[in-house]
């Protein structure tokens, strides 16, 4: 089982995925700092991921808190929720993670705890149970989704929405596939590449191989071609954040997939937990869009692809219009369209 | 003025693709094997710049042939024209190039040569007028194409198809684009990075820079999340092969731009010379796809991207089938659907 992020009693541990599928080292981050740093520079990325870790540092540097009474525990509390809520703009896993710890805090002055140590135990137990519960919604999300998928099916999936991009084990679009695969299915999988970052070629195509389920790299522009073929049965993909009309932001890239897709009447579904779900944003134009360092689409490592001075975009992130989605693949169970009825039946439980 | 390729006494020079942005090398290559291999390791690409070099390296070998009789130069003629039409199969310009060869030798022999030296004398003469007819023909395209670019427009562009592209100078998308700055008008262009060889970011970064028109690099998956925002207002892409139907091969990925664009209702538009319409092909499906070395997917220059032993696709183009297609700018004018037709009359001039 793929261990992405681990809380231990020393820090947050966690496999560094800049370094991966060539090294797989392991890095034990032991403050709220090095873990939001973490975030910013992706060594871990992924919304689930990204919500999982947010909560475990912030839960880290409160318990290693110097502060005699609850007030200061609180002040020094909320500034490290602060620094977590800056790293990254798009995925509201992370600042749903916050609200939960957020959540956590008034909880345990609401139940009585005055002793520091009382509430420091309860946050870290917040974290860890946030950990929990993020495998096990991918278990149900996989169950779900598995249904979806034909026996014998080739699914196209872009970007990694696996086991490295939550706290470990399944993933979601990837879970989707494990899904099928543990309910008897034969799978295989095209995995875009996912420039600039590469996170098809070298965390997908990894933690596939892994499984032992088969997986073929394309770069991201061979993605119409292959379905024009009819190679492709299904596209499955996570999300970063789904507005309430259903409208979901996803890795750069996805919204060119979900066009390709239905042009070539190929069901498209995006796979995400209800926490990636936010009702407060009516429809994806206001979800905000990362914009990233130049040099990401500059460089691969130290090597240099374009000449310099030259402009470059770089937005993490797009939007793919809810008419695009065959169905959103949640935890809770499989939503529909009309999204707006039906996410708010799904995160309302 | 940008030199792709150049004929001199000792050899064929050519810029080393490969090495560009970073490095501009210029390499002379002494035999047709020489060449051949350039063809094959794209040390040059681009259909029309094959075609130039394919003439050159012919050229090249028949003239240092020690042969004292016509009849055995061409033995060694049939030779050297053989191992160029071995070496990529979807450029129609090759073949084209060679055929053109071909038929010069025909002539020397029907004109009563009975002298090696003339004979080889016509074909070195021969190779260079398939050179200056190229950088001629894109500036007849050019100035076709330059016509359907509005002033200020934003022009996105997959591949390469520039000055490297051909014998130099103008190139034929990117024609299109000199010839509406050079009749006037303000043009920026967007460049698609275009894996996994980078043509994009390499190539027709570095060579817009020089001629200071303004480029912005994105990656492939991006085109779509521009053409949402409304970012792009035309696209221009090149041609390695146009069926009688209209029905165009050009580099992998150019299918998915076409896609994109007709979902956006930005025009598409392809720009060719005539040498890269094959009328004995009625439709696209009948043009060979390349299928290149899986390394040009899994790793840029000595740097691994994805696992050891993953699977991987790797056609070098696609087929944008013709109802995507605005126009075919050519050398002739601008041919418009029923390619059919429209392409027949450019073609029989």
């Amino acid at each position: 089982m793929i261990k992405t992020v681990e809380w231990t009693e020393e820090g947050v541990r966690m496999i560094d995925q800049r370094l991966l599928p060539t090294e797989e080292k392991y890095l034990l981050l032991r403050s709220c700092d090095e873990v939001a740093e973490a975030i910013k520079l992706m060594v871990v990325r992924g919304a689930p991921a990204i919500g999982v870790s947010a909560a475990m540092g912030i839960a880290l540097s409160t318990k290693q808190a110097a502060v005699s009474s609850v007030a200061d525990l609180e002040e020094d509390f909320d500034y490290f929720c602060d620094m977590m809520s800056r790293t990254r703009p798009t995925a509201v896993n992370l600042f749903w993670a916050i609200e939960r710890m957020r959540d956590a805090f008034r909880r345990a002055k609401a139940d009585g705890a005055t002793q520091v140590d009382e509430v420091k135990r309860q946050l870290v137990e917040e974290a860890k149970e946030i950990f929990r519960a993020d495998i096990e919604s991918n278990r149900a999300l996989g169950r779900f989704g598995g249904e979806l998928i034909p026996d014998g099916a080739t699914v196209l999936t872009h970007c990694n929405a696996g086991a490295l991009a939550t706290a470990g084990d399944y993933g979601t679009a990837l879970g989707v596939i494990r899904g099928a695969r543990d309910a008897g299915k034969r799978v295989a999988v095209i995995a875009d590449e996912t420039r600039p970052f590469l996170q098809g070629a070298r965390l997908t195509a990894w933690e596939l191989q892994k499984d032992e389920i088969p997986v073929t790299v394309i770069t991201d522009n061979m993605a119409g071609h292959v379905m024009k073929q009819g190679t492709v049965d299904v596209v499955v993909v996570g999300a970063d954040r789904i507005a309430a009309n259903g409208d979901a932001a996803n890795k750069i890239g996805t919204y060119m997939v979900a066009v390709l897709a239905r042009e070539h009447q190929i069901p498209f579904y995006v796979a995400a937990p209800v926490s990636t779900v936010d009702l407060k944003i009516p429809s994806g134009e206001g979800i905000p869009i990362e914009e990233r360092d130049a040099r990401e689409v500059t460089h691969i490592r130290e090597q240099r692809l374009s000449p310099e001075g030259v402009a470059v975009h770089n937005p993490a992130f797009d939007v793919t219009p809810n008419e695009f989605i065959a169905a959103i693949i949640t935890d809770r169970g499989v939503a529909r369209a009309p999204y707006t009825e039906s996410l708010r039946r799904m995160v309302e439980g």
